[in-house]
């Protein structure tokens, strides 16, 4: 059976000593495993907890934000369809199939997959490794966004959260055009899964990169957020709640800007805040 | 230079169009590389980002809640003092040093660093997974907790959280006993490293399993931190906010009571209703 975004369940509710039983709605949380294969070659890359749905633009975004894949080479994104599979996990692989017939080296995974850098691991040697494949975002580049642009994120974002809505446990993740306007909203029990789906869909719509762009994200800024963020080309980054010190860091290494606490009618601004300009 | 909890950096603060330039305490996030030594033998297990402080907590919890290790083999454990890594990078690395000669087997590892089992993942076989190393938590023991007790517990988990009050952006994860009274509050930007740490405390102190304890999360609960509860021996787990569908299963399937939504004088009940109890 494919699993839904929502699971239903029975619940105890207690309130100031008031006692009732009822049913209640969760967020899915259910593993997926990613796979990339080329010819008859073939490798399980990640296994990530996930909320199921729009799980081919979760293994895609994954896959690109990793440095793993192009939008040049993939060929096809489909559900297992192993007979060795157990019916019940085929909705829970899904293979990423390239155009060659040779796997790819996999150097991203390095840093992701367990090996350490001889001289040891710091927050700038991840920004150093980081600047082996990626380019700071140019800062002169026409994006402009006015505050009462960004004042707006929230509530767009908010809206569209159906899930949330209904469980009120999920992280969401928004892209929105330089003017606000909404694009594509995705959830996820993880946080990260929410902006690789968001990243995945871009890239099956050959949208990439995303210049021009800004990423609202429902709760804090990380390094990794920050990093799928770079490697897509999405200039401005927002968050309801704080950036940590490694996400601020990246975000001035490579010219991106960064918005946090993004609430009513305020945010703090923490890099490039050349393109936040009032209109 | 060992890197602290918190960060300061230059802000820009932009309210209803009025701008303002300060400074502000950022959490920080740093990678910290765990290892485990026996005899010349040596291997890194994890590279996890992390708030620094409480490190070799961290290293210890998260070795023991993957099943690497139990309290007795730990001889010691030290910061990297390696002529080969980087002065920078040393208060990054956590070698846990064990008792014996050799390396152990690390069969839970494969579950989380990447293998796939034959028959395909999905959550029912992650709890199968499970049982091959744990055992369910008697739902006959010693434990009742109040609702009052329960009540009670946000309040004393915020107030002790001294790094979020001046950053707005950490998790919280606190360990109390059956009456509601704090034992240990620890932080960190990665939700389950701020379980790792109270549990890697408790292993440290000869406390382990935590049978007769309740642990509170600030935020959601999923697999990964009900799996540490389990692992950690504690039977009842609160969180402010809403618990993953697996989350549910597994609390049920291993006699866990999981408590939802815990904010003012309410909350909702998941699993093993009977340790809950008016007093």
């Amino acid at each position: 059976m494919r699993p839904g975004p929502t699971t239903r369940t029975r619940v105890r509710e207690v309130s100031a000593g008031v006692v009732r039983d009822h049913r209640d709605d969760l967020a899915t949380e259910e593993p997926l495993e990613i796979r990339i294969q080329a010819g008859e070659a073939r490798r399980t890359l990640a296994i990530t907890m996930r909320t199921p749905g729009h799980d081919f633009e979760l293994a895609a975004g994954f896959l690109y934000g990793e440095g793993v894949i192009t939008p040049q080479d993939v060929s096809s994104i489909a559900y297992c369809t192993d007979e060795d599979v157990a019916p019940e996990a085929r909705y829970n692989t899904v293979t990423v199939r390239l155009g060659g017939e040779r796997l790819p080296d996999l150097p991203g995974l390095d840093r992701h997959f367990m090996t350490s850098s001889a001289c040891g691991v710091c927050g700038t040697a991840s920004l150093d490794a980081l600047r082996d494949r990626c380019s700071p975002l140019p800062a002169g580049d026409d994006l402009r966004v006015s505050p009462e642009t960004l004042y707006g994120l929230p509530h767009r974002l908010r809206e569209r959260q159906g899930v949330f809505g209904k469980t009120g446990g999920l992280h969401a993740a928004g892209l929105f055009t330089g003017e606000g306007e909404l694009v594509a909203v995705r959830e996820d029990v993880g946080r990260h899964n929410a902006v690789d789906k968001l990243v995945g869909r871009a890239l099956m719509d050959g949208r990439l990169p995303l210049g021009g762009h800004i990423l609202m994200v429902s709760g804090r800024s990380s390094y990794e957020i920050m990093q799928k963020a770079l490697t897509a080309g999405v200039p401005v980054v927002c968050a309801v709640s704080a950036p940590s010190s490694l996400a601020v860091d990246l975000a001035r290494e490579f010219g991106m800007t960064l918005v946090g606490f993004l609430r009513e009618e305020r945010f703090n601004l923490y890099s490039a805040p050349e393109r936040v300009v009032s209109s």
